[in-house]
């Protein structure tokens, strides 16, 4: 009674929509009063990249992945109808119509709502990126640290 | 003791395949009493579609998403193996050979089992789609009811 | 109190990527005592497979279907980024880099942590697939076994 619920996302895809889907479901619960944890992993990973180029050492493979793979939320293609780009500018366009707030702003909203940002540490690993290519305020942690949030959540949700 | 079950999917995707695990697990939940909800959002919402066009007034970009996407579950795609609409068809044969209910039937099936059916209204209007578009029994809500009836879930499930 | 955590996964995709993370996910929490089910559906049931052709009677049809889709976890591609085939080999190239284990040897490693893997019967029918082809250890059945499980589950994802 009057214990905090929880909610936990394991956000796994690197697609415009469904990283938008993750973030909206995020600030809804946050704003229930949920204790929001957001568990970034594989593609998912390139929403807590910084937009710019940061220089560090990096394999050559390594600079391959981080060319073809978005910097940041705003870069993302849609999951369907992506239509090399023209989809995102569309959805955006249409966003900006209905007012309803682009993904870097939900990213900065979840921030503000404490929602836990967590960088999955062996997927940063295998796509070769660095913590300084990564926002600020993101903790990096494991599958151990999901699971100890999870097991107790309410809402556990794998996007 | 005794308290009713509750599973609630989130069905973001609108590929054929997708859309009928989760209408063969919501209807396997309500068969064994569970209070079902499927929170249909972006492509999901494509198969609350009526399958003839409806006369309503669009935006030229609201027209042209309204095309491109598949009218109702029966004209959706596979997530792998479409081969420009072979893979749905081969589907749907060796679903007719071993007795498995098309994709519009487990939807019927779900309304008669009192599955509650939403469409998440913010992408209905991002989608340009309308309520007439909408099949009948469709409730229109928001995260806020999803979450609502999540946080009490005993599954909760992203498709 | 003390009480054996669950934890259940639909496996529905058969992305090399999306089947690691469910494996990782499953060993993690099979390490920290939960009762773990991984529910092999659709294109999941691929990770079941044994490498080498079985002989079995099949149709014309289940045999194109069992020759399109890939022998096993080794022979996946990936959800992003795959560039025929090419992707699959740049990952696993990393994976034996920072001493990553593959999927293959994931999967033995739930198969030894006593993870219960099922394969769903109504989607190796509809696939064409059968008993044979699926490696040992493996139970098969249907969406009742499934819930049976996860309405108990304290995380239900599905992947």
């Amino acid at each position: 009674m009057g214990e905090t619920k929880k909610t936990t996302i394991v956000l796994f895809s690197g697609d415009y929509d469904k990283v938008m889907a993750a973030y909206i479901i995020a600030n809804g619960a946050a704003a229930y009063d949920h204790e929001v944890t957001i568990f970034h992993t594989f593609w998912g990973l390139n929403a807590l990249r910084k937009d710019e180029p940061i220089q560090v050492e990096k394999s050559f493979i390594e600079k391959m992945f981080g060319k073809m793979m978005p910097r940041g939320a705003n870069k993302m293609g849609l999951s369907k109808m992506n239509y090399a780009g023209f989809g995102p500018k569309m959805i955006k366009d249409v966003m900006k119509k209905h007012n309803a707030m682009p993904l870097p702003d939900l990213i900065e909203m979840a921030k503000e709502q404490d929602v836990k940002l967590v960088a999955c540490q062996m997927t940063v690993d295998l796509l070769g990126l660095r913590h300084e290519e990564i926002m600020e305020g993101v903790e990096f942690a494991g599958v151990a640290a999901y699971l100890a949030d999870a097991e107790n959540g309410n809402v556990n949700l794998f996007i």
